[in-house]
């Protein structure tokens, strides 16, 4: 099912070549992202909040503290979620080709409250399991718990990505020039798991937070390669 | 001088024990990140981008090819301005209270295009060398490159930060459970640089990007340590 086809609004004006509405490539960028950065209109404007996310068949899920606040101060629920991995530092000849090698995905759509208890709880683990699979190993959710979360789904049928891998691209008369010019990488890494200091007993860390160590906290996939 | 002084707009409404509107805090988030997420509201709803930042003297420069489109979108100009810095993954023993650890600013406020052309230069090299100081070691500008970027300014009078660190906070009757808890870091470092394929000659890399390599990419300044 091709769930996401550019709309007028999600067209992307600028770097043109850069631009990929591909259902795999928007998947691609989100399911290597850890958060979105989620825009409503407020009465006192604009307001970008950093939030947790996760995907499922077409949608992506918000959550957090702030979905409340968000939800009181944009009625219409419109939103921008924007997505974006920074790979690397890209110097030019000239500063005014410096740049990032980035990965971004921006979707545009209505934020709906996800309410059937079912549909929550699978919102809610896909969340939580963004960056690891720690939803089945932790003390399930008690009905309170679902109560106090809320949870905002918006389709991806209004998503575009966008992409920079690579060296800088320079003018011509500048490549016979004395000037250094070429890319530094940025890479996150999870770093060894440290138990809580309330920790009680002797519980081992699940396997999924064990296996993060040393891991790449933003893999490119293979349909990503720049 | 307080530049910063919490106004309805930017007064932190949730996790309150957590915001700081201190400039200390505001501008140590703002120097240990690298992109900024860019709201606007435009005819067809939200829009958030990321786009590179610099900040210097009680304002946040924004730049990128996507400035022009937001200048076009939002006439009023008015700006949310957010910086985020993913630092761990927050586990505890219910999915209800795993979180993130992080470091974020929220600047809101009008922005407006800087013209004035010593300015205009200042900015884009703080731009330039928020990762590192590769501006002065590039080919310098010209009036051409100059007159093709716009830069915005936002004052930072309107600025809020959020600090989440350590480990996570969970009921006390899930304390003598079989759950483990804990945090996992997650670090951010350049690589070592590499040149473009297109390097004629034989220059060396500037001293500044070399020494980018293997250093953490958003380091915590001792005013932050939560």
């Amino acid at each position: 099912m091709a769930v996401n086809a550019p709309s007028k609004r999600t067209t992307v004006r600028r770097g043109t070549n850069r631009a990929a509405y591909s259902d795999d490539a928007v998947t691609a960028v989100l399911e290597a992202g850890l958060i979105a950065h989620v825009g409503v209109t407020t009465e006192d404007g604009p307001l970008v909040l950093p939030m947790a996310y996760g995907i499922q068949e077409g949608h992506i899920f918000i959550h957090g503290a702030v979905a409340n606040a968000l939800l009181r101060a944009g009625r219409a629920l419109d939103v921008c979620v924007t997505v974006t991995i920074v790979d690397g530092l890209v110097i030019a000849r000239t500063p005014f080709h410096n740049s990032m090698n980035y990965r971004s995905v921006v979707i545009r759509g209505t934020a709906t409250a996800v309410d059937n208890p079912s549909e929550k709880a699978a919102a809610l683990q896909v969340i939580n399991d963004q960056a690891a699979a720690i939803w089945d190993t932790a003390r399930a959710p008690s009905d309170m718990d679902f109560t106090k979360t809320l949870v905002l789904s918006v389709p991806l049928t209004e998503a575009s990505a966008k992409v920079r891998g690579g060296d800088p691209i320079d003018e011509e008369d500048d490549l016979g020039g004395p000037h250094w010019a070429g890319v530094v990488p940025l890479i996150s890494r999870w770093g060894e798991p440290h138990a809580a200091a309330d920790l009680r007993g002797n519980p081992t860390a699940p396997q999924a937070v064990l296996d993060l160590a040393g891991s790449n906290a933003h893999p490119i996939s293979s349909t990503m390669k720049p």
